[in-house]
């Protein structure tokens, strides 16, 4: 299953995905459906289940994806947990070392667009720089989670465009405020449920930029694996349904290509993932 | 005027205090004023006025802050942002160099507790630091805010303890992990009301720790002022109300002493400001 959450009339809403472009309003056909995504995967398997139902009946209705605005695939998490420096590529073109444990920093909700949103490059910058990542979703909370039970903690996948101010990030050792400028992240284009992704490092990533491939990697080349990084995190504090991880970069950014490569208005970038589908953003500037 | 927020019922609520022990449950008495600081603030200048007025009326009703739990001053802030290396005293003993710019990381919610709550030693390290720190809360949003217009944007003023897990900040270059275990932040007594704080720079913070004199400081000694701060932080996202910056530790912390001193289960640790008054928790192990 594949879900949305969307904005129609200024609110929010949980839609299934049909096809490519079509998708069953579910909230917004059943008042008893939570419009937020977070909410609805805190009601656990059974939310899910009943949203698959509601979903799969042949004349549920459906809209298109162009008639609403998408929002990040979960807009409000109470946690977006980055991994830098998680593909041995990408520590080699920073000249960066590996390290022994992940390296963990935070994005705020304000930072994050939906499919086919604009990602916005700042006033105050012209350094900025694509990272194509795999995100997931946790559906089932939990503190101190054994590497072995990780993977049932997870609800689904999706791609992860972790756009990133350069030069802000490097003001100080903390890449902080580099990392969550407004708008500049892209979260979509859905939440793929874990049971129709299968095993993650089956998949492949690819970044383009105005068509050109930038990054491309198998999701097994990861350092710090799913499991482990489930288990690092939730020993820190408790994960929550709609808490998001999103898992590190590959090689290929556009900082650390001669000349390095950054995104300006009109640019389009995509994020595809084998078994999710293209997270596609094009930029704007700053109003 | 000082805002405490608390729980009592299970439900959130905003209270003034009258004297030290005694407050005015201001959105228990009254249905209309938001049980949300954040949304209180929300409600500019019009909605706090009217709260001091309701909480000064003669025959209003008090209840005791130990007949409740008080939360952390704001509860659910969009963003924390930290403020690293900000005395220079505190840089010196870290052995870290000046900066540009500010250092800044982020703090979830869930770290935080509130004034007399008990702060959590994490299982996984015996590492556990105070950081006395002057917190700042937003009252009126905006982004690009220019420094000369930034006292205008703040709502209050309170202490704030950003307990650190030293170990885990120090697995990687980024902070995150450390400052962000849950229960290990405090927050409080109450939030002073900005034109009753006056002058931030004019006052004095001292952290004990079970008695002792830990850490002391003018707030003038702040490398990155509180406008260069706000402006700063504004370039990067729009601040809203009820978002909170904590602006950093003076010199004195316990990872930085010979031997160190950590805290631990029993230990009593406040941080007091002269104008706002004195933040107290005790520590007790995670269960």
């Amino acid at each position: 299953m594949r879900l949305i959450s969307y904005i129609t009339a200024g609110k929010g809403h949980v839609g299934v995905m049909r096809d490519e472009r079509n998708f069953v309003p579910v909230s917004e056909l059943h008042a008893d459906v939570p419009g937020s995504l977070k909410a609805l995967l805190a009601q656990g398997d059974a939310g899910l289940a009943r949203v698959r139902r509601l979903a799969g009946a042949g004349d549920a209705p459906t809209r298109r994806i162009e008639d609403v605005v998408l929002a990040p695939v979960v807009p409000d998490p109470s946690v977006i947990w980055c991994v830098g420096l998680n593909y041995r590529d990408h520590v080699q073109e920073t000249g960066r070392s590996l390290t022994e444990k992940p390296t963990l920093f935070l994005r705020l909700p304000v930072s994050q667009v939906g499919h086919l949103q604009p990602m916005i490059k700042p006033r105050v910058s012209d350094q900025f720089d694509y990272e194509g990542e795999l995100a997931l979703v946790i559906g089932r909370g939990g503190r101190h989670i054994p590497e072995a039970d990780a993977y049932g903690h997870i609800a689904g996948y999706s791609c992860y465009n972790e756009g990133s101010i350069r030069d802000w990030q490097r003001h100080t050792s903390q890449f902080g405020p580099g990392k969550t400028f407004q708008g500049t992240g892209a979260f979509g284009p859905w939440l793929v449920t874990a049971d129709e992704f299968g095993d993650p490092e089956q998949h492949e990533l690819v970044t383009r930029l105005n068509g050109n491939e930038m990054q491309r990697t198998k999701i097994d080349m990861m350092l710090f694996k799913i499991p482990y990084l489930i288990s690092y995190i939730s020993a820190v504090h408790p994960l929550a349904p709609g808490d998001v991880i999103v898992t590190g970069t590959p090689g290929g950014v556009g900082s650390r290509r001669t000349p390095p490569v950054y995104m300006f208005p009109g640019d389009k970038v995509t994020i595809e993932i084998s078994g999710i589908g293209t997270l596609d953003n094009t930029i704007v500037a700053e109003a």
